[in-house]
């Protein structure tokens, strides 16, 4: 059976100065779903997202959650693959049982979709036996200064965040593996993004925020493996005093948190006060002071006025590993837009994501230092939050392995 | 100054049985603002969508809103263009003055962009004199069985429409009308469409709606010039009873509606029941008992069971120009996805779009037939509903021209 092809998947125009001498991608190819790692870490960050958070309904049992992850991990290898590649489903199903795949993406190449999949601190409770392997790091993150967290967009026993450069092909990734779910696991929560907000490798150039600015200029990049296990994969010595929790080793925390933009006050304000409450230049991106986007911060320069070049309270400042005794995260944040609220503004802002050995000794300090001074606090407020440790990647050559085996077997 | 290329502009591959002998097209280049016709009606349809319909603000002029429609078309103008063409508003702004531009659009080609503007029925009410000019068929839609409307998601006395083939493109032109007209008008009501439902040209594949089936294979097409004249743009005899309503002729009625689906019941239903639902199957798109998506559906030709191979109650029986006395329409829907609803289902479906000649001649028929009829209803709610009067293009080489200038002055 042919299937017409149909939607776009995107190839853009890579340039700028984190692209010299790189090729154009094929967007439209897939990206491995086996490995050491899960897909959708240091994986090129993908331009579209669909994220979903999802609670383990009362009377599903540990072996009932196995089977799900384990049909989990199939379906998405194969969707992982391209519909071109996995045509099944609809034409070889029995007419008379409900198709095996929704379809929507039928026809649809593989479009770089990854689903990266991770557990919530929650799932430790008293319900499945885990209680001796949770992992010391996997609880719950403290309030911070100025939060406004919904309930109902945070938390969450179980996360799928599926990545790709066509929309239709993370939703249907989402959609399907939530149809798989039915009556084990329900949704809590969820979140489009539509636009990618950080680079996770070097041949990628930094896109702008919903603020204007390129944001994330100095994230951690695929490239730097050492950075990477010391700042991103947990360790087996990390796990170490809980004995039960080494199933965590070479995975990774991530933490989600929805930041609501205020963007028409944001619209009001003015180019210098937009500028000194990031620390950069809205044009090409450079901190202020500098003159390249990706010069290093010189926090010891002047202004004309006299005072530091790149204010004390900008975001820019109180991010830098210089001010946080080394920290580091791997930011794949996404923007969104979710129609306005009842006063005639829009819902937008950025859906924060990042990655990271230990949020408790990473996000948190940064979090504290940014909500204690940061100038960006006046034109945002965070109303989602969620933690989840996210096991290592499902084996190559190993058919029967699973997401989380090592944790439920 | 330079800036550096940021997202994603798609580039599809375009095949399929419309494809025979279609070239890709650029994505990321620019459609013409200015011509006889608005853009984003019959220029092809884009994959990613941002709507929003606005109020007039108590207290806004008549003057107010010509200056408006004025700075409206001007900046649109501008950002169809893109912004390696237009780079100013950062750069050129004052750095003590709001930018003009929010910029998180800076560095983006033009990706298609297409802003569409419409006037609502209520706009037509004592407030701006404008009682006179209000065409006939500018009158609210009357209600459809099962209906469940959302007064938050339905009406509006101005709308406008941004296309685009890069979301953060059609996001950015939307928040910068709606930062322009801050004080004269406010948000109503918006949405985000994902992918597109519809095509417009003979060189687009259908794409599919989230039910997984291709939709709107018989849509009309802009190669067909003669048949939008018949069934799209407004003539000047349908305006003849207002004289004053003369200014509308050469445009198009849109008609918005947000059809939430409910996918997890029909996921559970049968291939079989999904087919017999819309009258195509699923894989193809071929109409039941043809062979080929293109294929005309043969309602006359009788299936297995000896009743007709397309059902009487199919999408495709009930819309079909043939039941209908020859009515067509222009579809140009998206997909949505709008998080999750509190029962933890997710809020999803068709953004429904659709321009013709006279709604209440064309959509209200159609409407009440498959309000009736269609086996689709079981499945879908319609739970926003907006009609707005396009008026035709800003005219070329005529600098002082704007959107609805022959209504207002």
């Amino acid at each position: 059976m042919t299937y017409a092809a149909g939607l776009a998947s995107a190839v853009p125009p890579v340039s700028g100065p984190g692209a010299a001498g790189g090729t154009t991608p094929d967007l439209s190819a897939a990206v491995p779903f086996r490995g050491v790692r899960q897909a959708g870490i240091i994986t090129p960050a993908q331009d579209r997202m669909h994220f979903v958070a999802l609670d383990v309904t009362p009377g599903t049992t540990r072996d009932d959650l196995v089977a799900l992850l384990r049909a989990w991990t199939r379906a998405t290898e194969r969707m992982t693959l391209g519909a071109e590649a996995a045509p099944g489903g609809v034409a070889g199903g029995n007419p008379l049982a409900a198709p095996e795949d929704t379809g929507e993406a039928m026809g649809l190449p593989a479009s770089g979709l990854t689903v990266t999949m991770g557990f919530g601190p929650s799932l430790f409770d008293d319900r499945f036996g885990l209680d001796d392997r949770r992992p010391e790091g996997l609880r719950d993150l403290p309030p911070f200064r100025l939060d406004d967290l919904d309930p109902a967009r945070s938390g969450g026993d179980l996360c799928l965040q599926a990545c790709a450069h066509d929309p239709q092909v993370a939703v249907h990734a989402i959609r399907n593996l939530i149809r798989i779910g039915v009556g084990k696991v329900s949704v809590r929560w969820s979140q489009l993004g539509f636009g990618r907000t950080s680079s996770t490798s070097t041949t990628q150039a930094t896109p702008r925020n919903l603020f204007g600015f390129k944001d994330g200029t100095n994230n951690l990049k695929a490239e730097e493996p050492e950075l990477l296990d010391q700042h991103v994969w947990v360790q087996p010595e990390d796990l170490a005093a809980v004995p039960g929790s080494a199933w965590l080793a070479g995975g990774s925390y991530l933490v989600a948190r929805r930041i609501r933009m205020h963007i028409e006050v944001w619209d009001s304000t003015s180019l210098q006060e937009q500028e000194r409450t990031f620390g950069r230049r809205k044009g090409r991106g450079e901190p202020m002071g500098g003159r390249d986007e990706f010069d290093a911060p010189d926090f010891d320069r002047l202004g004309a006025d006299g005072g530091p070049a790149i204010p004390r309270t900008s975001h820019v400042f109180l991010a830098h590993e210089t001010q946080l005794g080394g920290i580091r995260i791997l930011r794949r944040g996404y923007n969104f837009t979710d129609g306005s609220d009842g006063l005639g503004r829009l819902d937008a802002g950025l859906f924060f994501i990042a990655f990271m050995r230990d949020a408790h000794q990473q996000f948190v300090p940064m979090q504290r230092a940014l909500a204690a001074k940061d100038r960006l606090n006046e034109y945002i407020v965070h109303n989602g939050s969620a933690l989840f440790a996210c096991p290592p990647g499902v084996a190559e050559g190993d058919p029967d392995d699973f997401w989380g085996r090592s944790l439920l077997t």
